[in-house]
C-alpha cells in the first residue's frame, strides 16, 4: 500500500513536470501579441477621453495635434504655461483652473503615456522572442503578420501543418465564410494583407502576391520548426524582384 | 475702418472669455466620471489578459485568488520565489521561464496595477469635487449615482429642472422606450437602483422606495444649485426611518 502511494506521488510530480513543458513559447508569443491588441484597444479609448477632457482646458492644442501620443507626450513633458504660451500665445478659450484640477488631468496623461510605453517595450519583446523562435517567417513578413498567424493556428507545429492557401487567408475567416454561405466573392488574403508587397501591388495582382507571399511563408514555418537554414531574406528579396517590374 | 478692427478684437475677446466661463465644474465632474468608467473597462481586459498571461507561469495563484486587484497586488509586491514557495510549496505546474521572461509579465503587471491606483485617485477627486458641488445630492444619493446623474442630464442646471419622475429613471432610457414601444413593463428605476435603500428593500417594495428617493433627490439638486441649506442628510434618515419598519 505505502508503494502504491509513493508510487501515485511520482506519477503526479511526472505530470506536473510534463504539464509545465507543454507549454512553450508559442504561448508567451501569443500571449504578448494579445496584450499589445488589447492595449492598443484600451490606449485608443482612454486617449480620445483625455482630449475630450483638456479639449475644455485648453482646446487650441487638440486642434493643432492630431496624433495621440504626441498629444499626450506634450501634456506630459511640459507645464501648462508653456503650453498655454506655444498653443494659445493670444489666451486660450478653455476655462482658467486651478492647479488641483490641472495635476489631475496632467496624473492621467503620464498614466496613459506609461501605457505607450509599456506597448513599446512589449513590441520589442514580441521582437526578440520571434527573432529566435521563427526568424525565416519573420524575415519574410514582419513581427506582426508572423505573430498574428502563430496566434491563429495556435502554435508552431500547427502552423506547419497547414496548406499555403490556408497560411493566405488565416485571419479573413469571417469573408471565406461569407463566401462559402452565400457565394460572394472569395477572400484573397488575411493577416498577410498588411504586408509592404501587398501593399505596394497593383490592385489587379494583389491576389497573386498574396499568393506567392503565403507560398513562401508556408516553407519558412517550416524551416523554423525543424530548425532549417536562414532563407527568410532570401525569400522576401526574391519575391521583391519579382513582383517589382 | 480702425474702429471697426478693434471693436471686432475686442469683441473676440469678451467672446473668449465667455466660452471659457461657460464651461463650469460639471464638465470636470462629468469627465472624471467617464474616465473612471472607461478605465474599469480597460483594466477588467488587460487584468484578464493578464490573468490568462500568469496562468502559464504560476497556475496556483490565480486559482487561489479571484479578485483581479489583489492577484495584481501580489504579483506587483512579491518577487516570483516568494509566490512559488507561498502557493505553490509543492512545485507549481506552470513552466520555468528565464528572469528576462518573467521581467515582461511584471512590469506588465505593474503598469495595471498604477492604472488601479489611477482609478482610486480619480474616485477620490470626483468625491471632493461633489462634496462642494453637490453636497445634499451626493450626502443622499452617494458619489457614484449623484455623478451619474448629473452625466445622465448634462449639468446640474438641466438637472434641476427635471420632475422627480425623470430623476427616477434616467439611465433606464433603453427599458423606457421598451415600454413605450412594445408595452412591456415600464422601468421602475434607473441610476439610483444601486442605492443602498433600494438594494436592501424587499421586491414589492422597490418601486415605492425609488419613487421616495427619486423624490429627495429632486429637492436636493435644487438646494444644490440654488446654494440651499445642507438637508441631504437628513432626508436619508428620513427615508431610512420611514422604510425601516
Amino acid at each position: 500500500m505505502e508503494d502504491f502511494a509513493s508510487l501515485r506521488n511520482k506519477l503526479i510530480e511526472l505530470t506536473k513536470k510534463q504539464l509545465g513543458e507543454a507549454v512553450s513559447e508559442d504561448i508567451l508569443i501569443i500571449q504578448a501579441l494579445a496584450s499589445v491588441d488589447e492595449l492598443t484597444v484600451s490606449l485608443n479609448t482612454l486617449s480620445k477621453r483625455l482630449r475630450e477632457w483638456f479639449g475644455y482646458i485648453l482646446p487650441e492644442l487638440g486642434h493643432k495635434i492630431n496624433d495621440h501620443e504626441s498629444f499626450i507626450r506634450l501634456i506630459v513633458s511640459k507645464s501648462f504655461d508653456e503650453l498655454l504660451k506655444e498653443f494659445a500665445p493670444k489666451g486660450s478659450m478653455g476655462i482658467k483652473l486651478p492647479d488641483e484640477d490641472l495635476n489631475i488631468v496632467k496624473e492621467f496623461s503620464e498614466k496613459i503615456y506609461s501605457l505607450y510605453k509599456e506597448k513599446e517595450s512589449l513590441i520589442k519583446y514580441l521582437d526578440l522572442k520571434l527573432d529566435s523562435f521563427m526568424p525565416n517567417t519573420k524575415a519574410l513578413l514582419g513581427s506582426t503578420i508572423s505573430a498574428r498567424l502563430l496566434s491563429g493556428a495556435g502554435s508552431l507545429k500547427s502552423l506547419t501543418r497547414l496548406p499555403a492557401s490556408t497560411i493566405q487567408l488565416l485571419g479573413a475567416e469571417k469573408a471565406l465564410f461569407r463566401h462559402l454561405k452565400t457565394g460572394a466573392r472569395s477572400p484573397k488574403y488575411g493577416y498577410i494583407f498588411s504586408h509592404q508587397l501587398i501593399q505596394n501591388a497593383k490592385s489587379v495582382d494583389k491576389g497573386r502576391v498574396a499568393r506567392s507571399l503565403a507560398d513562401k511563408a508556408s516553407i519558412c514555418v517550416k524551416l523554423d520548426f525543424f530548425k532549417g537554414d536562414f532563407l527568410g531574406e532570401k525569400y522576401l528579396k526574391d519575391l521583391e524582384a519579382k513582383f517589382r517590374k
